[in-house]
């Protein structure tokens, strides 16, 4: 719960299901989680899964959001995630325009 | 993975770190998650909860946002939350303006 947090415009939601939970998987998105930390423009991150995972990660602007989704490793994985773990997912960009805490 | 989803321009993004889980919260979740349902302008909720929880409801309009924050039974549980079960939260209201799936 960082407070760089509270400025960031855009969130991306990634909700996924994957096909079965594997330990390269979970190293994968472990490797993921962290490099996407390391990336310009990155603002935090937030996972969780249960039946289905959701990451939500901050970023400055759209375009750091797409290097990180060009990124030649991200790439990588993303293509992993297609032919072996996800059953299925999808990727919301979304602008924040509110936000509140407690 | 309802495709109703994918019409959808506003998310709100609910992060919550509970001080301990109880069955009364997980009660009272489930009964806002079902509730939400049946509101004016919904469109789609997934949730997930490990260290933290990770909501995401989906709505047509921001006064369908408004009216759901303000729905009665839905303030009793925002209120319990901040007396007993929440740590702390953030609620985040965001412009879905691209999504893409797999």
């Amino acid at each position: 719960m960082d407070p760089k947090k509270f400025q960031t415009p855009y969130a991306v939601i990634f909700t996924s299901k994957l096909k079965t939970k594997s330990k390269a998987y979970e190293e994968m998105a472990s490797k993921m989680f962290s490099l996407a930390q390391e990336q310009k423009g990155f603002l935090g991150i937030e996972s969780a899964r249960e039946d289905i995972g959701i990451t939500v990660s901050y970023w400055k602007d759209l375009e750091s959001i797409k290097t990180w989704k060009e990124n030649a490793a991200h790439q990588i994985a993303q293509e992993l995630g297609r032919n072996k773990w996800y059953a299925a997912y999808k990727v919301r960009i979304a602008k924040v325009e509110r936000q509140y805490d407690f």
